[in-house]
């Protein structure tokens, strides 16, 4: 019901529960098929299971429920393919692996589609920022500081700003290197050859570790981080445009703002709050994922089961933040004439001889834009 | 998918989307009738209005969708209830209150069965522990302190030291009062007399603040609070009871412990692990819910719509630790033959003479159990 | 350096090392004193102890190298006091305690007159809005929702809202209870009769717990909560004045604004911004605390050492926001005229025979003037 | 006084209230000079306020005492060095620049002493555990997963999952780039030539920006979570050193364990126990220092000045835990004897046939060294 405000976008099908039961399956298939190459299982069962795998859809609120008796779902699931298999092939099912495996390895593969679908918002977002920051490239408004008027800037300078940020955090997404997780049930890959481990992970497009990671989370803290920086990347604008939006302010306005249900006249900035309220999400949520690292021994009673839900919350937090504020600067309108009277009104005089002090803002404008329209031509 | 293991019990179904819809539409009637009582719509109208709302059951999904372009779902509900009345009646529906009003409203009535379900386990959960206190009153082990052995305790001073853990957040929880909103737009309560706060608090079974609460958040903080502590009650025993049903240790083990997807001769005690992974997720959500008091204005820009979420997630999350836990201690397993070789092991020897070191230990499981029966007498 | 933004007020001097080895001194003696009321040291060596405790001043520096050993401050302190006694006096120091109990102790005693600090500046805060509630019961401005102009309102139901924040955080200060520890090595208080717990305790002013809760940190968790309430009453009214002080608003600026580094005409609002810097500290530190209550068996490996930074940065940092927040509303500059005028140029026009949007403000206003008046009155 | 247990090691001295202090007149000088150079104020100007900076002495509590009025030091700062220096350089100090410039740039340099102390700390903790997993390649032990025992491995492999954790955390700190901060009152770098940025960022060997950041803190946010990773890195290993040493496992012990102020034959892991606590500490800072990031305008009122501690303290405690735990695993006691005989108490049998479940465990013991021994020495 909240969803829309909290959940828009495109990262909650990414990270729904058959998505999740999808990626489990597809991360059996390929146990099997890396078995088969190394030799552990028949090549006839390989096909087997992954034909099972590819035809399942088990309904995940029962793998849900089934779960509680294991403390995780992977148990019931693989009871439900062997249930679908001949007998003789039920014993190469999940052969080598730990649910830990499939569930890490599962959870890789919905965060590399929820992290494309956040970079493509993020990326949306960035292309309005730019387009603010180049058509208003040269647009005067006051600079403000504590909430004081302060200098003169130029709008561009600000979108540029945002652009900034929106940048830094899509490079800093473009880095998660999603990795597939095998080794066991303590880690050492025992009755799989250390090539089955790369294998493994080829046949899923993932990126190979060098050892099993069961208890070595910095792949889920630096993914949180980075959720956590973007998260503050795409606040920062919807926090501006709350701001700017204000009656008084009055130097944009979103292009579709929100009707209030008891007082029709009002426009609402709806878009940028939605991305604020989304936004605060993240911090606890990165928070608790940081605090779920410290796992013992060779697989954690506590923290690793900790992670499931602040991971798939922080992906769909800032997933939402992402789109809601896409179509906020998307849709922008901005009022030059505005910010000229806001200027005026705010009885900033250049002294004769004084220093310009928009200053370099067009140089910092073309700067960014630059490294923007590098970014999104390799990407 | 996740949820046997981190949204066990009664929780999730008293803060799902249907149950919060409900709760809306209840306080939509409410604020009819007590619009009526004070004059200010006819009779009528309230009772049609009542009647819609009770017939009515709007798709949650629908609403959220149609959320997005107001940043709240108050907006198409009451277009809906609406919808379903008479173009005269129409009016009176939402009569003098803001969507706020009607979402913190329902908040307290979706958090009050919350709560009460939560209260229901971790009571469960402290009769299981006053359970094995009384038995293990007088059952030596030996204590640990840094994770190393001590000084000899008993099994049943550990048990109290849960229970009173317990019950100092049963009673927390006892003391949150669910208190009604209604201020209309900006929290002058314009159009009602100010008497009609209490009536229609009443008619919810709420409590009646002195004034509306709209951008004044202690009530959420302070439950908020309530609940982190609650979660650090379950996680304190669920911990121990994973740290004592090491094989190394092996002072107790689960009921129903759990099997592993590639070792079926372990006994994993899911419960608890479940608990403390559950306990885990509430920080960080307190975290986010207290930083989002600092609201603007009459009614927030982000705050607000921010809070929703981590509440919900927070009920969840404790009151799934509470059913884990519950279950964890009633079903727990104690073994005071290994307690005492495990005593004897450590070495530690009374010298004649010497003060006995288990000391006031039966003195204090009788005051722990004296308090418990009490409060669970009066509850 | 930063102490004068974020370590305002009388918190710091509290919970400095100096006041907290005071603290564990004056324990220790109270601990000598009810032993000997116990009859299980001398009440000549009771004496000395008290004496030699109410001369000690050691360096806190130095106890914190030593400590490093031990994981524990208390060790290196009990060898301080010893060295300073006569040999058959030095075994009745610290006899039937532990390490935990004499910190936990002293936490209580910092920690009642830390919040004593707090509370007094909160209720300094709250008095200077009940002032400009009172003063301002009647003067209009225009009320703002999602920082958009609403409806009209008045100035003095916006700070009776500060108000009723404050009293609500005033109200959960009050009800701290610093509580006494004492249980000995294990918690079963041997060596001892359980007398003694509540002896100890009122020779500190403390409260007696029944049992001891070396490993039952609700009190902690409890406070936090209180404590991060608190931090939300303080930032809600700085937000605003940051907000209302914006010269595009004007309808209020600090009495003592401060000026910058680089543009001598701007006019800072630096308390209020002071009092949000320091309140939002809180979160991050109420959720390390939740985080910590999860401890092994009778005393914790971890997380009750990590309680004692967070409790003293959250101590100060609430407090820090208190002395802001007070001296922000205290010489609150507020503009009626300038109110008057937004709310002219807000356009908002009462249709004839329309409801008075400022409704019940005024009653408002007299209901948390009246509650606020009885809690001081009481006090 | 807490600063034994969770203030170790050289970062305190590097983020010292007078550290910082000298990292702000440095930057004075720097900025003097790049204006210098760009022609703005004479050379002998700069010469002059660079040395004064260098003899300048101030007292960091009296500036925190000035900053009171300003919401930063640099204001007082900047009024030290000019009373310094004659009338007519005066005007030359700080210009171009606005006090956050000054803050922003110190805190890097101040970051940067910081972490590169960690990373030391860091490096020698994983040195210890690559010297842990060489000499333990092949000693085999009961791997134990959900706290129960579950099938062979060997120390080597666990050790090697310390090392990677480590050395993941190590190349994360090493990506960290400070970068300095130059853009005046409102980020245009008015009345100097865009090449005066980069200029002075080298005279101070920092990073330069594109663009001013006053309000794009993801450096900020990216240094917070490769940190909070940092700690969740250091925890990791402490927590399964005070699991491996409790006397019912007693596979490992520290080398100078610490004793009890009540109990002599304590053999507390007090390196590890502080190494625990001190990295509980950083998820909640990192929340609060990504929660700032949300900033407004051209300079924020409250999120900025809000990133001062915590960021101060998140580098003291990732420090302090790097140093514990570079204690606790140089000086580890490791008894293979031990280990064997819980393997063999396990009653873990291999079966005729059976695949070895210790598998490819020395082979991953093998590629963690030889990455960390690549990473060592390129460094």
């Amino acid at each position: 019901m909240f969803d829309g405000i909290l959940a828009r976008g495109a990262v909650p099908a990414t990270v729904a529960d058959d998505a999740w039961v999808r990626a489990m399956l597809d991360t059996e298939a390929a146990l099997a098929d890396a078995g088969a190459a190394a030799g552990v299982i028949p090549a006839s069962s390989a096909a087997a299971i992954a034909a099972a795998c590819a035809d399942l859809d088990p309904d995940p609120a029962e793998l849900g429920r089934a779960a509680a008796a294991h403390a995780t779902p992977v148990v019931p699931l693989v009871a439900a393919i062997r249930a679908a298999l001949p007998e003789a092939v039920r014993p190469h099912v999940h052969a080598g692996a730990t649910s830990q495996d499939v569930l890490d390895t599962a959870t890789m593969l919905v965060a590399r589609r929820a992290v494309a679908a956040i970079s493509s918002d993020v990326d949306g977002a960035a292309d309005a920022a730019a387009e603010l920051a180049r058509r208003h490239r040269d647009t005067p408004m006051i600079g403000r500081t504590l909430l004081q008027q302060a200098l003169p800037t130029t709008f561009g300078l600000t979108a540029a700003g945002w652009l900034t940020g929106l940048d830094a955090a899509a490079a800093a997404l473009a880095g998660f290197a999603p990795t597939a997780q095998l080794g066991g049930p303590v880690g050492t890959l025992a009755g799989l050859p250390p090539a089955a481990l790369a294998d493994f992970a080829d046949r899923l497009g993932l990126h190979a570790p060098e050892l099993p990671w069961h208890t070595e989370r910095s792949r889920i803290g630096l993914l949180a981080g980075t959720l956590g920086v973007t998260a503050g990347a795409l606040g920062k604008p919807a926090r501006d445009v709350t701001l700017l939006a204000q009656n008084e302010v009055g130097e944009v306005a979103e292009g579709a703002p929100g009707g209030s249900s008891a007082m029709p006249h009002k426009q609402n900035p709806v878009a940028a709050v939605s991305a604020l309220a989304a936004a605060a999400q993240a911090p606890g949520l990165v928070a608790t994922l940081l605090a779920g690292a410290v796992q013992e021994h060779q697989r954690g009673a506590g923290g690793w089961q900790a992670e499931w839900w602040p991971l798939r919350e922080l992906l769909v937090a800032v997933g939402s933040a992402a789109a809601a504020l896409d179509a906020c600067l998307s849709g922008l309108v901005v009022r030059p004439d505005v910010m000229r009277a806001n200027l005026d009104r705010a009885g900033w005089q250049a002294e004769p001889g004084a220093v310009d002090p928009v200053g370099n803002a067009g140089h910092f404008v073309d700067l960014a834009l630059a490294r923007h329209t590098s970014r999104r031509t390799d990407g």
